[in-house]
């Protein structure tokens, strides 16, 4: 079903140094399946994360922000596939405490040196005693080698395991980046995606990397969307070992942490990307981009206005050029005084829409010509000021209604 | 596919003296169906509406917009359906006038004495010459009587014509209100719905008038979303014959303007809520009422947040009491520092989140007999004020999205 996306080659994943995982089958919620993975990090690694700003943060989630805000060093992140740990009140915090405690006494910490995540089905309680019986396998399996593995374990309604790879050369020192992320459905980050694990063996200060995670998350995971549904339990986590040679990263702005950055950003822009192209019921993957725009928050605003429109994710799927539908969702994204008169836009490289009418060379025939493939781009231009943005995205098919009709039974 | 909703009886829909409906089959988009509706309205009526708030607002729309503005008193409506007329541009606005123009030499009045109303597909152009070779039928077949025929002819995707009326005695004299209105998608009116028109006999003043549109619109058709999306041509018209007897009503808040507001919701609330119940693939019609909110705009925001999300509506489809989704939707809202441990939510009768978690007396089987009936109402109180309101939607279905994928062809 995913959209050209296929299950990472485990060669084309460089380990990290710092970094091992492990895998199990706890049976969380179905038994013979994948669903607990444990990182375990070296002393001295530093992490940052941004999270879901749903109302309603998961225990996990709580527990992340509580366990980072106290500036722990963290030694260990165990992830959940199967409940979400949400709705759950004291007891669900509880039950993310007792994972750390669990997973703290295995790797030698203090439990507020493990970071808990959980992603799954919402307001049922986590089943804490299977996850702690599951930790142990957990530790067995650890390696440096096995991020594909680590991938296919925190999956839910994904259809393939989403991992990737970059390296880059940063004062004459090779630089590794290696990132896994989750989440096909109720997806539309604000902070972050629906957990991501980037880890890099760059030596990074704490402050820059709190300044990375989030520069990061707005160039990656917050420009995906699939139902416009922000998850409860979105939750993003850049880790730097430092165990690569070369000085720390302690300005934010110096052409090093630019240069990481763009690595970060190589490897945070293709998971999101695999995010939407493996959207649930996804037989298209859309690129909307926005230029002219007079501000960012503006062309976010009309770049998800179209990537959300249920009209408009339904003529994708039907590769039908009803383009009236884009029309309509970029008048609807409450762009003040809007003049429409100034609006282009183009379908690939078609232009359809002409100082905000249709344009004379539109024909019928080259829309149905550039909606076919399973990729398409969309291309808008405000034409009121020099803010742009890219927000990637799927169809609606029968199949979203029947993953989401049929997903508890 | 309606959910519990049938065309009105003929007979149940007042005339309301001061008003004749005709229509004829015009081939606007397809041949052999009623497609072109025309209001004659008698002199001395008089009109007020409320119009989309989208950007792309289309040309019709300006043109009704430029009429009222004027202050020209209205003598006739034209509507279409097959095509919005909108992104079309100066020759757009031509055809819209073109359209007044001619209803105009039929009825006897200025051509800024018509609003012309246009429904169908974005972004092609208005074959208005098949508009006006049709509209000596509509004026041939002009009668008091015709509410449901007229309510027919406005049709796009909707299953059943949608026509209501309501008497009420005002000041000791009978009062009527009749009305109709058409639309199943593309559809979160702002200011109004796509295409409803009620009128009255009674007797009332240009100011009150625009002020009864507004807080009529408000209670009704502003409270229905089918799927978000906001359309081009939303248009709600209040007009008032002033043909019944007794004084004109020129004071908003005196007890008759309150008589005639009641009978004006009554109607419209029934005619939002046919909208919903025969919304694009519907098959349960939910009902959400929020409650104890800070303010009505965040009692709107959390009720929207429910009511439009594609998980919240494809777990109504299947009957499935997958209830953290209600969660995630409210927790979605935004409302700023929401305590969540003061949310309540009940399904019907049943209690499912309590004080932010999982009710300790909820039961998967109570979720599951409520959620089987083809109507369904959710509950929420924030715990945070006195502000309500109430939304009325519907599922998304396999429906849902073939009725959008196969629109056009």
């Amino acid at each position: 079903m995913a959209v050209g996306l296929t299950a990472p080659d485990p060669a084309s994943l460089a380990p990290v140094a710092g970094v091992e995982l492990g895998f199990a089958e706890a049976g969380i919620r179905k038994a013979n399946r994948r669903d607990l993975m444990l990182m375990r990090l070296a002393p001295g690694a530093r992490v940052a994360g941004v999270f879901t700003q749903n109302s309603f943060a998961a225990a996990p989630v709580q527990v992340c922000r509580a366990h980072l805000a106290a500036g722990a060093s963290i030694r260990a992140l165990v992830v959940n596939a199967g409940n979400a740990n949400c709705g759950t009140g004291e007891a669900g915090l509880a039950a993310a405490r007792a994972t750390c405690d669990a997973a703290a006494a295995l790797v030698g910490c203090a439990s507020t040196e493990v970071l808990p995540f959980s992603t799954g089905v919402i307001l049922e309680p986590l089943p804490v005693d299977r996850l702690v019986t599951g930790l142990p396998r957990c530790v067995e399996t650890l390696a440096a080698d096995r991020w594909a593995e680590a991938a296919s374990a925190i999956m839910t309604t994904d259809t393939v395991p989403k991992a990737r790879s970059a390296r880059v050369t940063i004062d004459g020192v090779p630089v590794t980046v290696t990132g896994m992320a989750k989440g096909v459905g109720m997806l539309q980050p604000d902070m972050a995606t629906m957990l991501a694990f980037v880890a890099t063996d760059a030596a990074v200060s704490a402050a820059v990397l709190t300044t990375l995670v989030r520069r990061v998350a707005d160039r990656s995971f917050n420009r995906v969307t699939v139902d416009g549904d922000t998850s409860t339990n979105d939750s993003f986590v850049l880790i730097a070992t430092g165990a690569a040679a070369g000085p720390e990263i302690a300005d934010a702005d110096a052409p090093a942490a630019r240069a990481l950055e763009a690595a970060l950003v190589e490897v945070a822009a293709a998971l999101a990307q695999a995010i939407a192209r493996d959207g649930e019921g996804a037989t298209k993957f859309i690129t909307v981009d926005v230029q002219g725009a007079a501000d960012a928050a503006e062309a976010l605003r009309v770049a998800r206005s179209i990537a959300n429109s249920p009209l408009v994710k339904t003529a994708f799927f039907a590769s039908d050029p009803n383009l009236g539908r884009l029309l309509m969702a970029i008048g609807n994204a409450r762009v003040a005084a809007l003049d429409v008169a100034r609006v282009n836009l183009w379908l690939g490289d078609v232009q359809v829409i002409d100082r905000g009418r249709r344009a004379a060379t539109y024909r019928e025939e080259a829309g149905a010509r550039v909606m076919a493939p399973a990729e398409i781009e969309v291309r808008v231009d405000l034409g009121r000021g020099d803010a742009a943005t890219t927000v990637w995205t799927c169809d609606y098919s029968y199949d979203y209604v029947k993953i989401n009709a049929e997903y508890r039974t």
